[in-house]
C-alpha cells in the first residue's frame, strides 16, 4: 500500500474526527477507495473504536433508482437507527466513473434526497468528515494521469494541519474585525460588500479533507459591483464558463456566461435568495494549484476567492442578523493570482495571491 | 452484466427471502460481488424495499483485527440498532483471496466473534439468506478456471427451486416416517443410526443459496458402525483427508486420518458432544457435481451424504428429545455414487446415488 494512504487515514481518524476509544464509527466508501478503507480500519483498531462499513456504490444506487417508483421511497428505519447511535461519520468519495447517475431522472434523485434528508441531517450532527480518495474517474475529470492525480490529492490532504490552521488564523483575525471588503481582479472584477458582524470560519480540515479556506457571509443587500468568474463551474450536470454578474443592492441585475448561460439563468431564477451571495470564501491551500472539477478541492485552491449564490451557512451568521436563504448554494471561483487584490476597510490584505502576513507581500 | 447475475438476484429477492414492499433490507457483500449487489439493488428497487449496503471486506477486517486489542472489543451499538430494525438480511460471499485472515491470531478472532454474537443472532431472526458470487479466490480453492467456476456456481444456484423442493419432499416423507437408517459404501462404510421422531428439513434455498439437501439429526446414542469420509474437509484452517471413524453406542471409539490426524483428534476432544453425530444430511443438488472446498456447495452435492460431529440443529430435534450439544459442528462427506446404498427400515431408498422415487432406480 502507498504509505500516503496510511498518512491520509491517520489525518482522518486523529485530526478530522478525533476518534476516541469506544466511539461508534460509520465508514462510508465506494469500491474504488478500498485501500483507504483498509488503512482507516487499521487506525480504528488501534484507537479501539467500534466501526461499521457502509458501501456507497454509484452503480448500485443507479440501478436501484432506475428500478424504483418514487412513491415507494421511504426513509430506511434501520439506517436511521444506526445513525442515531453513531458518534462519528467518515465519508470517502472515489469514482471510477463520475457520470454513473447520468441516466437517472433528476426529479427522481431530488425526491429520494428529500426522503433521505433526515438521515443526512442526523449524520451532520456527529463528528463527520468528507474526504476524497484518488480514483480514475476523478483523475479523468481533472484531466490528469493517475499518478499525477494521486500526487495532487495527497499533497493537498497530507499536510501539517496545525500549521495550516495558524496560517489561516491570520486572515480570520482580519475578517473578524473587518467590515468593508473590496475585491478587484483585472478589468473584469470590482466588487464591494459588507461582512460586518459576520463570523468567519477557519476550515482546517475538520469536516472537509482537504480543508484550507476561510469563509464568511456578506450582509445580503450590501454587495455592489461586477465580477467575472474565470474558473468553470458545474451546474445541473453541465459546465458553465465565464460567468459574469453585476450586483446592485445585493442582487444580481445583469448576468451572462460564455457557455450554458441558460443554466445560469435557471439557477438565478430558483428563488429570491438565489440572486444574492451567501458565502465569500478565500482559498488558502497552496497545494491545490489547479482546477480539477471537484469543488471539495477547487474552492480551497490557493490564490482564489469564491462566492456562492444562494444559501448562507448558519455558522457564519449571528442569530440576530439576516441570513440569506435559498434552495441553491452554487460556488463560483475567481483567480486572484495576478493583477488582483483584496482590501478590508481600505487596507490591502492580499495582492496577487500573497497575503500581508506572508513574506513577499508588497503594499 | 452476465444475465445469470440478474437471475441470481431474482432468486435471492423473490424466492429465498421473499422481499415485500417497505421491507428494511440489509445487503452485506464484499468488493468482489459488485455486479450481484447492483442486480440485487435493481430488484429491491422494483419491489419497493428500503435497502442499506454493508461492505464486508476481509482485507479491512484483517487490518482492524491485527491493530486491535481484544480488551477493546465491544458490540457496535449502531450496528445492533440497525439489525433490530431490519426485516431481511442478504449476505453475499465472494473472495479474491480466501486466506486474508491467515495471519490473524485465531484466539483474537474467537474473542471478536463472541462479542459480535448478539448481532449475528439478531440477524438470524430475520428472513435471511447466505449466498455465493463467483470470485477468483473461490475459483482457485475449487481448482477451476474462472469461467468454469462461474458455470458451476450459477448452475447450482439458478434452478427451478419449486421443482427441487418437490423432488426433495419425496425423501422428507420417507425420513419423517422412518426409524432405522443404514448407510453402506464400499467396504469402508457401514453405519446404522436411529432417526425416530426427529424432524427432517427440506432445504430448498431459503437460508442457503444454493440449497439442495435434506437433513435431520440421529438419536445421539444410536450410531453404530464405521465410516470413511472420502472427501477432504477443512478444520482449524487445515485440510484433513480420509477421516475414518468407528462408533459404539453413539460415540467415536476409534478414529484416524491420512493427513492432519492430530486436527481430527483435537476436534473430537473439544467436548463430550464432539464425539457424537449431530446431523445426517443427504445432498440432492445434482448441479453440484464436484468438491470445491466450500461447504455451502459441498454439503449439497448430489450422490453424497454428510455427517456432522457435534451440535445438532434445533429445528431437527423435538423439544422433548435429547439434542446433541457441542461447540463443534464439523461436516464430513461420503461419496455415495458407486457401490453404495441407503436403507430406511430395511427398504433401499437410494442405490449408487439414484433414489427409489427416480427413474433408473434398481431395487
Amino acid at each position: 500500500m502507498d504509505p500516503r494512504v496510511r498518512e491520509h487515514a491517520e489525518i482522518i481518524v486523529d485530526h478530522s474526527v478525533q476518534v476516541e476509544p469506544g466511539d461508534n464509527v460509520v465508514v462510508r466508501a465506494p469500491h474504488a477507495a478500498e485501500d483507504l478503507v483498509v488503512a482507516v480500519m487499521e487506525k480504528l483498531g488501534e484507537v479501539g473504536a467500534n466501526p461499521s462499513l457502509t458501501l456507497s456504490s454509484s452503480r448500485a444506487q443507479r440501478a436501484f433508482m432506475k428500478a424504483s417508483d418514487p412513491e415507494d421511497f421511504e426513509l430506511p428505519e434501520h439506517q436511521m437507527a444506526a445513525a442515531e447511535k453513531a458518534d462519528v461519520a467518515i465519508s470517502i468519495r472515489a469514482s471510477r466513473n463520475t457520470h454513473e447517475s447520468g441516466d437517472v431522472d433528476p426529479q427522481k434523485n431530488m425526491a429520494y434526497s428529500k426522503v433521505m434528508k433526515p438521515l443526512q441531517d442526523e449524520m451532520m450532527d456527529k463528528r463527520w468528515v468528507g474526504t476524497q480518495y484518488p480514483a480514475p474517474g476523478n483523475a479523468q475529470d481533472a484531466e490528469m494521469s493517475m499518478e499525477a492525480y494521486e500526487n495532487f490529492v495527497w499533497d493537498a490532504i497530507n499536510k501539517d494541519w496545525d500549521e495550516q490552521r495558524e496560517f489561516q488564523a491570520n486572515l480570520v483575525d482580519i475578517l473578524e474585525d473587518g467590515s468593508e471588503v473590496h475585491i478587484v481582479s483585472g478589468d473584469t472584477t470590482d466588487l464591494t460588500m459588507s461582512i460586518e458582524e459576520m463570523e468567519p470560519v477557519n476550515d482546517y480540515a475538520e469536516n472537509n479533507l482537504p480543508g484550507g479556506e476561510v469563509f464568511t457571509a456578506p450582509v445580503p443587500d450590501s454587495v455592489e459591483g461586477e465580477v467575472l468568474f474565470d474558473m468553470p463551474l458545474m451546474a445541473q450536470g453541465r459546465e458553465v464558463q465565464d460567468v459574469y454578474l453585476r450586483f446592485e443592492g445585493g442582487e444580481v441585475v445583469e448576468h451572462s456566461a460564455e457557455k450554458n448561460e441558460k443554466v445560469l439563468t435557471a439557477v438565478l431564477n430558483t428563488d429570491e435568495g438565489a440572486k444574492r451571495i451567501g458565502e465569500l470564501g478565500i482559498g488558502m491551500n497552496r497545494q491545490i494549484d489547479r482546477f480539477t472539477y471537484n469543488m471539495l478541492f477547487d474552492e480551497k485552491m490557493g490564490d482564489t476567492i469564491h462566492l456562492a449564490l444562494g444559501r448562507a451557512y448558519e455558522m457564519n451568521v449571528p442569530e440576530d442578523r439576516e441570513r440569506n436563504e435559498s434552495a441553491v448554494h452554487m460556488d463560483m471561483i475567481v483567480d486572484m493570482s495576478e493583477d488582483s487584490f483584496i482590501e478590508v476597510d481600505g487596507e490591502v490584505v492580499q495582492r496577487d495571491g500573497t497575503f500581508r502576513f506572508e513574506d513577499g507581500f508588497e503594499e
